[in-house]
Parts: structure tokens; C-alpha cells; sequence
């Protein structure tokens, strides 16, 4: 069996030189060491990284597209995530020129990951919500206890949101303990929704080790959850990986912390990466907001995540970031409708006006689907 | 207790907008929402990052330094790793014009981190080497199974090398499976250790979800093993900090894949948050080697692992990377005794003369020593 991922890579180059690198690059992220030192022909047939492709896209950049073994990022159940990150990516990550673009992976290649279990189409189904985008609002500021963040819940559940998720930086720190908060934030969103009508999820944070994701989303399916936020460069991709696959029944939210810096494509990173290891959805800061991402990364991470790949379903987008209510158009005439938009400090300025600035928010985004 | 995190950031910016970016940075990475909208008094006074210091460093680059709450890294146990990380730098890693660069703690911060167990000392004491440098070898290529592995294995231990370490894309393929590897790798060093007198060690590479990462090391221990190999951003945080701290016998010898794309300063990154996660010894690209780390860099790096740091003891650094013996009075002169040299590709490509290259390897640390 000799299956081959495609890797395409980003390096700034010259045209002189940019072959020998593409034939580093191949060994870097293979065998690592020199292939005239090897003697044993499946190792260099099988294992050896191949360089595929070199494409001068212009103004001293290349893609670079490597063949790699999928046998080197296999682990006892198969694919194993962070050894297919150290495949694609370990060392060549040091090479501050080089940037991991994208991949394209054999038939099959899946099998091993959780993909995104509901995707797009099951989010929809659990929300209640047939066409029109999605809304999501955040708990904040952390160090407020569980008696106000449930509060808070509320007021965002009464305004019609569909989804409430923790602010990533809620762990579980003493000031609100995660078997303290979720029960309670979990029960004011559920009177919320009974009285609404509307079935809002409250999304809570996953952090820590296995252990601690584990208890932790006990703790949630116990309180009646279906939903979860997690970061997953932050507790790792194996455990993320462990965690999607253990807990079908449950929808993840993956959040970018800790992602920018990877220096990994955001579409790539996003829309193909996360949504293979389990992600439902795809947090990633907007264009137009805090962050710099421009509108054509934003719009290609939201195509990727929801176009046919790897046979996973889509993945919904979540562009985050200086979102207000009158954004909403512009919003939805760039991303489309299935896209769940997260509104954050803009909501949470309203102050006492908090839940009539959620109901308009919700609204307007209801109107705005229909063009 | 407010306790307080002194984070320095390196910034590209500009005189007359950098203390607004300062204030900003401050916000997203505690309380990330608008300060108005925040009425909790505890919120504003114990959470929310403060600006602490910004001093320009010419040519567009501010060190900004902020001040962030002890409490918001917490867990259940103490300091949690992945959440630590998630407030120095979770959404900062994602401008691209921001650097993590130094981290203050305050006294006793590091009580609930392994730090290193063994460091230098330990590592020197277990080795039987009293004041000479170190050396390491590796085992390449993956690919190889278990019996071509343990035959390396057991010719660079008969060149008295002191360690031994697995590729770090040798994980738990079916070419090779760890418990099957291991025990062979561990029997064929024993076995050489025996006839030369010299305790040489194998450091097998840990891989996978927290589950495996027990077992591995468990499958480590019975084969008579005390020293693994590991890299902490491909495991991820968590998973590094929970094994560290559950296997204090054991010495963990960490590696950098991943860890270069983080735009995390090296000498941070490996010298201290390795360090204080766990790792006894560092492992990062050597200058004039594959990579562009700067001279300045890699002493910076050596440095801040020895030096006194949070009550932890020394990590041992391990420059790799283009290491041959005709080097090693360069590299020792440079890094001093307290260094474990790490050679890889010039060992493997002496072929038949793989045993007398090491044993001449070995030999010119021990005289490049004594300078």
C-alpha cells in the first residue's frame, strides 16, 4: 500500500534554488536524514517524501506540493492527529519561510477521524432552524461567578439567540468552576428556550487534559448539553481528536486560540483540519474586526469548510469579531446563509438593554437571510 | 490574591499608536470585551490585564509588558498548561505583528508544574558524566521495524554514545509499533551498555492521546527504560503536563516540531515553558544547521534553561541539527560543558563505520571538554 497525501507548502524562494528546497522539504518531513545513508528500499520507496509539484505563483513565492506516506501519520487506530500535524508540518514549521498550505488526502483517508459528526445539517435540525444563518453570543467577562454568568445566559436565551457559548478564556478556574457553572448556566437557558420557544443551545468550554475534557463533558451531558466549545490547539489535537470520537451525540464548536500563530493556511486549518478531527463548527475571527484576516481568507475558510472533502459533511462557518446588528447585512450578503454569526462585546455593551439589543440582532439576521 | 503574570510581548507598531495596542493587548488576553460594559468591581480590579510597561526598541518594535492574573490560568489542580497558554497568547497568536516574548512569575507560581525533575544534574548523574558534555544519537530512518531499529541502536551505544533517541517521526506506525520497538531498542542498548561499562540511555518517542501516552510509557518502564522523548506541541500541553507530573522516575527530553511556527520567542518557549511543564532537556535547530535560528538565538535559548527560573532547576540544552565531530570544539566552545550534543545525519551516513564515527565523536567531546 503506498497512499500518499498531497501537501502543498508555501515557500518564499527563488527560482534558482526553489528545486533543492522542494527535495529538503520532501526529506525534512519524511525520513530526515540523508537518503544517501539509507540502504533499505521500502524505506525509499514507501517513506521518502516525493516532490510532486513546483508552481511559481510570482514575487518570490512557491507552492510546493510534497507526496507523503500516509504510513508515517498512522498510530494503533489509525489516523493519529498530532503525528499527522508532525508529518505534515513538525519540523518545516521552524522554517519561518515556509508556510503549510493545503492538503489533499487518498480515498478513505478519513476513516480514522471523527469528522464532523452533525456538521451544517445537524446543527440546523438541533436549533430548529431551516435556511436562514445562525447567531451565537458569548458569556463575559471571565471571573464573573456561575450565579451571573447564568444570568447572563438567560438574557441572551430570552432574546432569541440560538446559541450561547462560553468566552474561551472560561475554564475551569476557581472564580467558576466548570461542575459549578455549566449546570446552572445550562438550567437558566433552558427555562429561557421552554418560555421562548426556541431551542437554544448553551455551549460550554472544554479545558485541561483527557481527563479533564472527559469529566467535563460527563458534566454536561448530565445537565442536559448537547453542544460544547473547544480550542483545540490549546488542549491538543490528540485529545481533541480522542474527545470528538468518544462523544458522538455531542456537536463541537472549535475555537481558534492559539491558531493564528501556527502559520498553517487558515482555509487549511479551519475548513479541512478541524473539521477532520471533529469539528461542527469553525470559529475564526472576521475581517473587518480585531484581527487581520482579510475578506479573501475569510471567504475561502468559509468555502472550505463547507465544500465536499475527505467525504466529512460541512462544517459550519463562524466568523467572529466586531460583529454589531448593523453588520448583519453586509455579513450575510458575503457568507451566505449557513453561516452562524457570533456577536460578542456589541451585545454585552447593551447593558440592561442586553436582551431587546438580542432580540433586534436575532431579527435582523432573520430578515437578512431572505435576499 | 492578585497575583499577577509580568508578559512581555514584542509588538511591530508605531510610536504614536502603541499604547492603544498596548491597552487592546491588554483586554484580549483577560477580559476580551469592552471595559464599559463590565460592572463586576472584582472583574475590573483582579481580571482585566493592565499595562505595564512599553519601551521602544527602534526600528518598529515595542516591548510592551502586561500584567495578567494568575487566577485566569488556573485549573482545578493549579496552573493548567493549555489554559496558561490560552491567556498569554490564545487570540494574540493570531496578529501576526505580535510575538510572545518573556513571561515573569511570581513566587511559588510553578508549584503546580513538574519543572524539570532530573535537569542537568540528574541527567549527568544517571549518565555517569561528570562535568563533559553530552551526546545523542538518533534512530533513522522510520520505516524501519523494530529489529533494524534495535540493531542501530545497538551500534551507537557501542560507540559509547550516552543517549540514544528515537526519530521523532518514529510514533506507533504498524511499521513499528512502540511496544514492540521498544523492548527491542531497550535490550540491544542494555545488552552494549553492559560490554562497554557506559550506561548508555534509549529515549523512546512518546506519541498520541493521553491514554496512549500511559501506556507507552508504562511499556517503557518494564523494559527497564527512565528516559523518554517527547514533543510537547504535537502532544499538546495538557497531555505533556499530566505526563511529566505522573512519572516524576522518568526524564523527558522534549522536541521542538511544531513549536517553531508558535511565534513564540525560542528562548521562552523552550527555556522556560518546556521547562517548567516538564521537560529536563531541550531539543531545538542549531545555528549554521537546516535552520535559521541566529547564533544570538540559540545562546539566548542555552541560557535561559540553565539560568534560574521560578525555583525550577536547569534544563539540559540539546542543539541538533548539522552536528558532525569536526564541529564539536566549535559547538562546546560556544555552549559550554552543561550541553548534550545531538547528532544525527553524519552519524548514519558513516555506514559500515557507523560504531567507530560514534566512538570518535564521542571521544572529541571528551577532550573538547577540557577547554
Amino acid at each position: 500500500m503506498d497512499q500518499r497525501v498531497l501537501v502543498t507548502y508555501r515557500v518564499r524562494g527563488e527560482a534558482a534554488t526553489i528545486a533543492e528546497r522542494a527535495a529538503a522539504l520532501a526529506v525534512e518531513q519524511s525520513v530526515e536524514m540523508p537518503l544517501a545513508a539509507i540502504s533499505e528500499r521500502s524505506v525509499l520507496e514507501e517513506i521518502v517524501g516525493e516532490v510532486a509539484t513546483i508552481v511559481d505563483r510570482g514575487e518570490g513565492v512557491f507552492e510546493v506540493g510534497i507526496a507523503l506516506a500516509v504510513a508515517t501519520m498512522l498510530g494503533r487506530r489509525g489516523g493519529e492527529a498530532g503525528q499527522m500535524l508532525n508529518m505534515l508540518f513538525g519540523n518545516s514549521s521552524i522554517h519561518e519561510d515556509v508556510t503549510l498550505w493545503d492538503i489533499a488526502v487518498p480515498a478513505g483517508f478519513a476513516a480514522g477521524f471523527a469528522g464532523p459528526r452533525h456538521g451544517i445539517a445537524g446543527l440546523r435540525r438541533r436549533l430548529g432552524v431551516g435556511s436562514r444563518a445562525l447567531t451565537c453570543a458569548a458569556l463575559k467577562p471571565q471571573g464573573l461567578g456561575p450565579a451571573a454568568l447564568a444570568a447572563l445566559a438567560s438574557r441572551f436565551a430570552r432574546g432569541g439567540i440560538d446559541m450561547i457559548k462560553d468566552d474561551h478564556g472560561i475554564a475551569d478556574q476557581p472564580y467558576a468552576p466548570f461542575a459549578e457553572r455549566v449546570p446552572a448556566c445550562a438550567a437558566a437557558v433552558g427555562a429561557a428556550a421552554a418560555q421562548t420557544g426556541h431551542p437554544t443551545r448553551y455551549a460550554p468550554n472544554l479545558s485541561g487534559s483527557l481527563d479533564d475534557l472527559r469529566r467535563q463533558i460527563e458534566v454536561a451531558r448530565k445537565a442536559g448539553l448537547d453542544t460544547v466549545l473547544i480550542a483545540p490547539l490549546v488542549v491538543g489535537l490528540p485529545a481533541f481528536q480522542m474527545i470528538t470520537r468518544e462523544n458522538p451525540d455531542f456537536a463541537f464548536l472549535a475555537h481558534p486560540a492559539l491558531a493564528g500563530a501556527a502559520r498553517i493556511a487558515p482555509a487549511l486549518l479551519y475548513g479541512k483540519l478541524f473539521r477532520l478531527f471533529g469539528a461542527d463548527a469553525v470559529i475564526y475571527p472576521n475581517h473587518g474586526g480585531r484581527f487581520g484576516y482579510t475578506p479573501e481568507t475569510c471567504r475561502a475558510i468559509a468555502e472550505t469548510a463547507r465544500a465536499p472533502w475527505a467525504d466529512l459533511v460541512p462544517a459550519l462557518p463562524v466568523p467572529a469579531g466586531g460583529m454589531t446588528p448593523a453588520r448583519v447585512p453586509e455579513m450575510l450578503a458575503f457568507y451566505g446563509r449557513d453561516t452562524m454569526l457570533l456577536i460578542g462585546g456589541a451585545l454585552l455593551a447593551a447593558g440592561p438593554a442586553l436582551v431587546a439589543e438580542t432580540g433586534a440582532f436575532v431579527r435582523q439576521v432573520a430578515e437578512s437571510s431572505d435576499v
